[in-house]
């Protein structure tokens, strides 16, 4: 995961400066040798060229897909992983210009096609050689992040210097540098932690109740069963913050009560999460109870694969470039903002 | 069911003046021959006695329980009934004071017992009386009305004419009417069809989400299934405005595409009711799932017997105590404002 300056090997080190300056570009700051950070995600089955792309075929990008809006296009940083590849699919799916050039870890750039699409993944330490050119051909580009934790403040730090709006789908790293960068460099953004819109909207309804209706269940018996994948150790963060909006409707709880359930066959028979689903689902299920046992509520949001992520994103891109062409004061957005736009599509 | 202008049998008749006007009372309106229309709810098993209460029971009134509510009482229209039954117990339960009076439909006075008080269950031709009385030994009191849909305008208007703050909790009658002579008397009142404090809550969260994210389900699919007693013929009004909160979220349906589960055997192995509530229950499940398929959302809200909509009546009567003490300006209230209020308890 070391990070090196290494010398740029192509001709992307000395690009021709770009014809097109991005709408939202602002004054560069110098980021010598910030690469990203951690390197990329891949998917396991894929072949891993470690040599970096062919330089040709990153300049000659070509839109992947004939879009209904307008000139939009979509870059999505790494779509030779798996949830950027996701994405990546769910926005031609929409009928949106996917960039055919993507970025990913240093020394990792490889060929490889998204829905027929072909797609060169380059190698992150030719990042600023590669956004000129994307910059020239796709001047109303919005960048979709999903990387690795440790790479989310070097990656977002970049899209500021270049002024490139984009939509962080990355978790981890340092949040409020995150944040404060962000604002600093007045780039359009959505940052979530979540991008499961209707996952989102059910957490924010939850928080909306509980914000209203203080104490609404008191003395109610709260019980919360959740399943993911058996490599996810730590419970999901959106179970947090539905509990905690219980708690504030009166619900005593602690957060250790939560079940945990990371045993396939409980996961098949319990939760009935789909066998094909073992390695990536998201199960949960709130019981409250009366004191008498008269009255049960029953929440549940049970989210296999990663369309639900991958269509929010897409939604999130949609968001953004409708607050760009708004020329919107408001500049940094989350998943909330994107909800009370309205369906978009 | 028909009414007519019984003559006064009992002292009743001329009752002397109360000594202490009720707090919030008015001008008082002429209400000649305005009875309970349509006879109230009465429990099979219980005996019921044709003649009029013996009026020397009713003018010595006595607190049923001490309470920590000050001198709120809590008149319960009709007690001898189901529902009425259940919100006197409630009140006791939670150290209300309960008038040991109640009206009943004409003809059918008698004397029971709830939680081991004796209440007596006046005739309702002779309510005028009986209020006067009640007023005397309770000026503090709130009235609480499940009857019958065809009494709930002609008790309202007795209400109103006596000023006395009341729970509306009987469903069905002339709504506009109701909501109309209310606002025209300026006496305090909680009126609501669902007095399920908890499923309110639900319900408002479901409205609020949609007026704030609508659309953020589109293309997702609704599936509803609801179980009730079979005697319940056409589905809940609560069901029909949660659906109409999906629909805001971009879900397609249609109101006769819910299933009304009525087989005690489907409701049994399906729905998990309880055996022993089979006669007295509101199931709700409402599915939604994401046009892969992929993600599924799941709510339910399952009552059984009556202690919800009891509980969250005695909320009612804490908040029109509250609000009648605060002197508030509004005087019309519904359990979305009794939700607002927190918990009272």
């Amino acid at each position: 995961m070391a990070t090196h300056c290494a010398p740029f090997t192509s001709n992307l080190r000395n690009p021709s400066p770009p014809t097109t300056t991005h709408p939202h570009s602002h004054t560069l700051q110098s980021h010598n040798c910030t690469t990203f950070t951690g390197g990329l995600k891949f998917t396991p089955s894929l072949n891993l060229k470690v040599s970096a792309m062919e330089p040709k075929s990153s300049v000659r990008v070509q839109a992947a897909s004939s879009s209904s809006f307008g000139d939009l296009a979509v870059m999505v940083n790494d779509c030779s992983g798996k949830m950027g590849g996701a994405v990546a699919e769910a926005a031609v799916g929409a009928g949106l210009q996917l960039v055919p050039v993507c970025l990913t870890g240093p020394g990792l750039g490889r060929s490889f096609s998204v829905q027929g699409v072909s797609v060169e993944a380059v190698d992150s330490r030719d990042r600023e050689g590669v956004m000129d050119q994307v910059l020239k051909e796709y001047p109303n580009v919005v960048v979709v992040d999903y990387t690795l934790p440790a790479a989310v403040n070097g990656n977002a730090e970049f899209y500021c210097s270049r002024g490139l709006p984009f939509v962080m789908g990355t978790t981890g790293g340092d949040r409020e540098k995150l944040i404060e960068d962000v604002l600093k460099s007045g780039v359009y953004s959505v940052i979530a932690p979540q991008m499961g819109k209707q996952v989102v909207a059910f957490q924010a309804a939850m928080a909306i109740m509980a914000e209203q209706f203080p104490g609404a269940f008191s003395g109610y018996k709260l019980q919360v069963t959740e399943s993911h994948q058996s490599t996810k150790v730590d419970t999901s963060g959106t179970a947090k913050a539905i509990i905690g909006s219980f708690q504030k409707l009166g619900l005593a709880y602690d957060m250790e009560e939560i079940e945990m359930v990371r045993d396939p066959k409980r996961q098949i028979e319990e939760m009935k999460v789909p066998e094909e689903h073992l390695n990536g689902h998201a199960f949960h299920t709130y019981r409250v109870v009366s004191p008498d046992g008269m009255v049960n509520f029953e929440f549940q949001h049970n989210v296999c694969g990663r369309s639900i992520y991958a269509e929010g994103t897409v939604d999130a891109v949609l968001f953004l470039a409708k607050k760009i062409r708004e020329r919107a004061d408001k500049k940094l957005y989350n998943m909330i903002d994107v909800l009370r736009e309205g369906n978009m599509r």
